[in-house]
């Protein structure tokens, strides 16, 4: 009997990441193609569906394709439509699961990245069993899924877990989004360049980080930095830490969930990261929550995470886990 | 044919009321005990259950009681106790569903009294037929139920919904629990009168409020003289209401809701804390969720609001609404 599989599709800003995915997470097939090289939304399903349709054929024999699940900044899971996504090119709001279920003749679902990234944490991953917890996509920004009584929260528009856009310091930092103060200018790849930045302007210290010409500074320099013991780097994960674990704070305080988990980029520091949020968020939880919420690091394939993801909504929707 | 009834019960420092409640809301027999009086659990239960059997015995004829819904500080839905109520003179983690289901004979469900504020609001008052809102309660602190794809948030451990205990204010005004800056610091009842005082310290203009003995002051005597033009206590809605929307905004990005229904002593005054709670929450909103959010008063009956709400999960949990 030939077994059920399903299509995971990660978009991003610069790849598209898509692979055939079996219900126990073994990925088949996994390829790419640039997004950024189609601005045309057509252009690039034409090149995509084609490369998709070609998968299914050459897996026919052994599987069944039963569903397609995508992860895309700001996909929404109500609409099923792409709308305004600041990192991709194709403007305004876009029809996507009604333009690939036409292309696919297969049933498509769609959220955005960070709740296909709580999907694949509760398929596949470290919430696996877990009918109450928080993802945090700490990347260029920082996302959120929230999962409460094992169902994703969507809210009343699918647009909840914005838990980026939320504000840690009162007419603080300026955001891309228009807001001062919001969570992500400080807590992300890009924000604790800004504190790395902000730390080297204000303090004499030496640091290995005085090296590097600025404008090209990354989060990746900052943990190397810190790894090998610079303490202004250091300083700058204490910061970062600190930001994001008075949040979660809050966060715990509005739904109690079982775990937070970090995902992304800048979650790779592991315990540069963790330590100071754990210490932060603890400090500032109500004696109740006290040292009952886990906090954990993503338990998914790093390489294959976003199709992870992507792929459990495609089994999610399925109703197959 | 017999109707179905519950029993409603609203379980506060001071006192307790009930009633027994009809589908449409009506309240039959509505009556209330001291709960000051009590300070053992079971002499209290054995005089509130005297009363409820009275009732029972005498509407028998018309009505079958099918259950009873409670809502008091601290009640835990999981656990069916109340855990370490500070308001309550019964100390330590109380089992009453336990205890009044030996007495009563009849399912017995207990919430949390912003909890059952918001099933009330749910089952009779503003937010009928929503599935995603929140009922914030503006009483001495400020409590939050919190309903998303139409269930009630409990959280992991049922301590999900406090709101009150987020930061509004990086290491501002201390708080009962132990932490500084908490939203219920500022937004209630208490936290209206330290504002109103602060304001009165830092200003020389004339104010009524002046005229009062300070240690006296009650939300109650700022609202009157708010109505009667105070500038300075028209400033105090202001501040209260600004820290109020500023954290519904975070709310808004957490969870999305359709509404978000303002409850409670403090709400009463109507338009001179919604206005500012609006405005600064539209302020704070990221832009995909500006003017959507309905900001809402409590449509229910204010004398048995808190009955309603407690009735209301009975309803729920009989699964007869």
């Amino acid at each position: 009997m030939k077994k059920e599989i399903v299509i995971g599709i990660d978009i991003g800003g610069t790849n598209t990441d898509f692979a055939f995915v079996d219900n126990k997470g073994k990925c088949y097939l996994r390829n790419n193609i640039r997004t950024d090289k189609y601005p045309d939304i057509d252009t690039f399903l034409d090149k995509l569906c084609g490369e998709l349709k070609n998968g299914v054929t050459s897996l026919k024999k052994k599987f069944t394709v039963i569903s397609i699940g995508i992860g895309a900044p700001n996909g929404n899971f109500y609409t099923g439509n792409i709308q305004f996504a600041p990192n991709l090119k194709w403007k305004g709001s876009i029809p996507l699961v009604k333009m690939m279920k036409e292309r696919m003749s297969l049933p498509v679902v769609l959220t955005n990245d960070a709740n296909a990234a709580a999907y694949g944490e509760m398929i596949y991953g470290a919430a696996k069993g877990m009918k109450d917890f928080i993802v945090i996509t700490l990347g260029t920004g920082l996302g959120s899924g929230i999962v409460i009584n094992g169902e994703m929260v969507y809210g009343h528009d699918g647009f909840a877990g914005e838990l980026g856009h939320t504000t840690v310091i009162p007419n603080g930092r300026g955001c891309g989004c228009g807001k001062k103060g919001c969570l992500e200018t400080y807590a992300s790849a890009t924000g604790i360049v800004r504190t790395m930045c902000e730390i080297l302007n204000m303090r004499k210290e030496e640091s290995l980080i005085r090296k590097k010409e600025l404008t090209k500074l990354t989060s990746q320099d900052i943990y190397i930095a810190a790894k090998k013991g610079d303490m202004l780097a250091l300083e700058a994960f204490e910061i970062t830490g600190k930001y994001v674990g008075m949040k979660l704070a809050d966060a715990v305080a509005f739904s109690s969930p079982e775990a937070i988990i970090l995902f992304g980029g800048l979650a790779k520091a592991g315990n540069f990261i963790l330590d100071p949020v754990k210490k932060y968020m603890e400090q500032n939880l109500l004696s109740i929550y006290k040292n009952k919420v886990k906090l954990l690091l993503s338990d998914l394939n790093n390489e294959n995470a976003a199709i992870l993801g992507a792929a459990a909504i495609g089994w999610k929707q399925a109703d197959k886990k």
